[in-house]
């Protein structure tokens, strides 16, 4: 049994040879460090031929957090069998695992080199028509194989030991329902932005809907629930769509992943003006973000509602009326957890890198502005939403300066 | 390591000599076996100047209920821990664990003979009154210790794995949910309350709100919950209480507990006119059961508001708007569960045996439709209760005939 080592490059070359099938015994193979996500160390190790696989290797902390986010390797577990959790119940939406070994805390990947990491995509004003549909696919799919419609109780609690994931939820909490509402060092804030800032760490009635979210959040488990599904953990093209990274994974309410893909949506939707300077692509691309988040809500609701009507296991739980309440419940959940994630990606710690690329100030702050406005709303009155219009009604409009 | 064999009253004695100081060397014990519950059995051990002990040991079955829900031992070590956790936050409001022993599923517990049942008590008439507020202050303390507002992440996680207790809460999740609110061949039910019953399994609207109360009781874990805290849970005096049998405790919504004692209360409030034949008295019983309904909802409110203001560890969770906003949503949960332990009492499998004592048919019936009634209105009803004097206005009125 080999005992944990961080991987050189030349030990990700012999992990991946050892556990693929992929390049033959006499390659020459190569291999790549990128990415720095704060928590593993990621290689890409190619062959002759240009074939490539991912080794993903966690790391036994949290980089650049100092020792305030101590983790356990044990997340790479979670990680690896998440996704393979994931791609039983939606194949051709999540990344394969080709191989997973404990002590190593590393797993071999395929590579998705072909596609584009949509978070890239959105900045670069490309557009994928189906992805609304594809991602709430992926969530419907993977939320319900996960939830009380499809598991009896002792299976459902057996996944929720195999999933317990405290310090990754920790942290998620942290970023999310903490950080960004109060006064934090940690957050990353323009100097322009302190006032509506402030604002937001003194509004009580804002304050008491994060802390219910918070809530929800924790002691909520529908479902098993990605947990960092914005667009940064997604790659796409225009016909095919992976969820990667599921190291934040754990259960919890079944509208928390929507909620963040959506915020993410949203904020390239507030950003679109500021990133093109054609005003009239940049309305475009707004078009298409505003269309694609009514297509996930949209098929969200139905592909819920049918795969409970064909496949809901429990009697109990196969009354409709009460399927249509608890997608209703979901979508509220959404909406505010769409707010949180709009304004973590402002004010948070890690704030989108995409709004440090905007060189105009008057612009910055505008965009900000427009996500933490929107993001108030969807907080404050979540629990008010009833349709899609009515959410989409609270996009902002105008152009900016 | 002793192997788990069924106790006789002579290993009984043995047990509870060995495993207490109360008896002396020399002490001659005797021991008798009370008590049925289907899924233990108890003895009573005393020495010859009458001191007392009682050996409570799980059996490996449920009783009279064939093998449709086999149960494990374990059962017996979440019992006796459970205990012992309420005990640290309520420590005059629990029955106290003198011993557990996890090979042989026995426990060894403080006798209360000197109290009474409370449904023996409240079937007799006797009035306590301090009942409503010592039971606020065990589920407040109790649930406050084991939820978000004092545990972190980490900590909470790891007391959900050591009350994961898949069995006994699947058994209440089909006592309380499933079978009375289907026609299911285990329940019990007089012949002339079927059409009532048959309405109630016919009602869409219903059964969506009790859909959602029980996917609440599996997906909601708030905090610890004692799972059977009816008043055949309860031991009384006019100035003691002690909550007993923890065997279906795990983690759920905090307004569980709460439900099912007030549905209780309010079950022996349905009962009172049938079961005293002095009408005076019987009224004054009910506005007994009526007051002590009063007190519970009003000290629960109060003294849970008061421990998270002195108490709250999270400062997210520390915003006063959220406590009364949680609390508002704990009493709702509440009211949805007091029907359903309603009904359940009197049409489910393991009904109120008080009902069957009640001679005449008409005014079981009666009886018997109140329950049902008021069961049915506080589940459609439930989230729109906002007072505990809205809530008491739904008692049913009216002399039986």
């Amino acid at each position: 049994m080999p005992q944990y080592r961080r991987f050189t490059a030349e030990d990700a070359i012999q992990f991946a040879n050892q556990h693929s099938e992929l390049f033959g015994e006499h390659s020459k193979l190569t291999a790549v460090s990128f990415g720095d996500n704060h928590m593993n160390q990621v290689f890409r190790v190619k062959n002759q031929f240009n074939t490539s696989l991912i080794v993903k290797q966690a790391l036994p902390f949290a980089r650049g957090l100092s020792d305030r986010w101590p983790l356990t390797l044990d997340r790479s577990r979670i990680e690896a069998q998440a996704l393979q959790n994931f791609a039983k119940a939606a194949p051709l939406l999540v990344v394969e695992v080709l191989h997973y070994d404990v002590d190593l805390a590393a797993m071999l990947l395929e590579d998705l080199d072909h596609l584009t990491l949509l978070s890239t995509a959105l900045t670069e004003g490309r557009q994928f028509q189906q992805l609304g549909s594809q991602l709430a696919e992926f969530i419907v799919n993977a939320g319900f194989a996960n939830s009380d419609f499809s598991l009896d109780l002792a299976a459902k609690k057996s996944k929720q030991i195999q999933f317990l994931n405290p310090e990754p939820l920790q942290i998620s909490k942290d970023l999310l329902f903490n950080d960004p509402f109060s006064n934090n060092e940690r957050n990353q804030i323009d100097a322009s932005l302190y006032p509506l800032a402030q604002h937001i760490w003194l509004d009580e009635q804002l304050q008491a809907k994060v802390a219910a979210l918070a809530a929800s959040f924790r002691s909520k488990p529908q479902t098993l629930v990605h947990g960092d599904l914005n667009s940064s953990s997604i790659f796409a093209t225009a016909d095919q769509l992976k969820v990667i990274d599921a190291e934040f994974t754990g259960f919890g309410p079944f509208g928390l992943d929507a909620g963040l893909f959506i915020g993410s949506l949203m904020l390239h939707y507030c950003l679109a003006p500021a990133l093109q300077p054609d005003q009239s692509k940049a309305k475009d691309q707004q078009n298409y973000l505003h269309n694609q988040i009514k297509l996930f809500w949209q098929q969200f609701q139905r592909q819920f509602l049918q795969i409970c009507r064909q496949q809901c296991r429990d009697p109990l739980f196969g009354n409709e009326l009460y399927q249509q309440q608890f997608v209703a419940d979901v979508l509220r959940d959404l909406t505010g957890y769409a707010g949180c994630e709009l304004i973590r990606q402002v004010i948070g710690t890690f704030r989108s890198p995409v709004l440090s690329t905007i060189k105009s100030p008057a612009m910055r702050l505008q965009v900000s502005q427009h996500a933490l406005t929107l993001g108030q709303r969807l907080i404050l009155q979540h629990q008010q939403v009833s349709s899609i219009d009515q959410l989409l009604s609270w996009l902002p409009t105008g152009s900016p300066q």
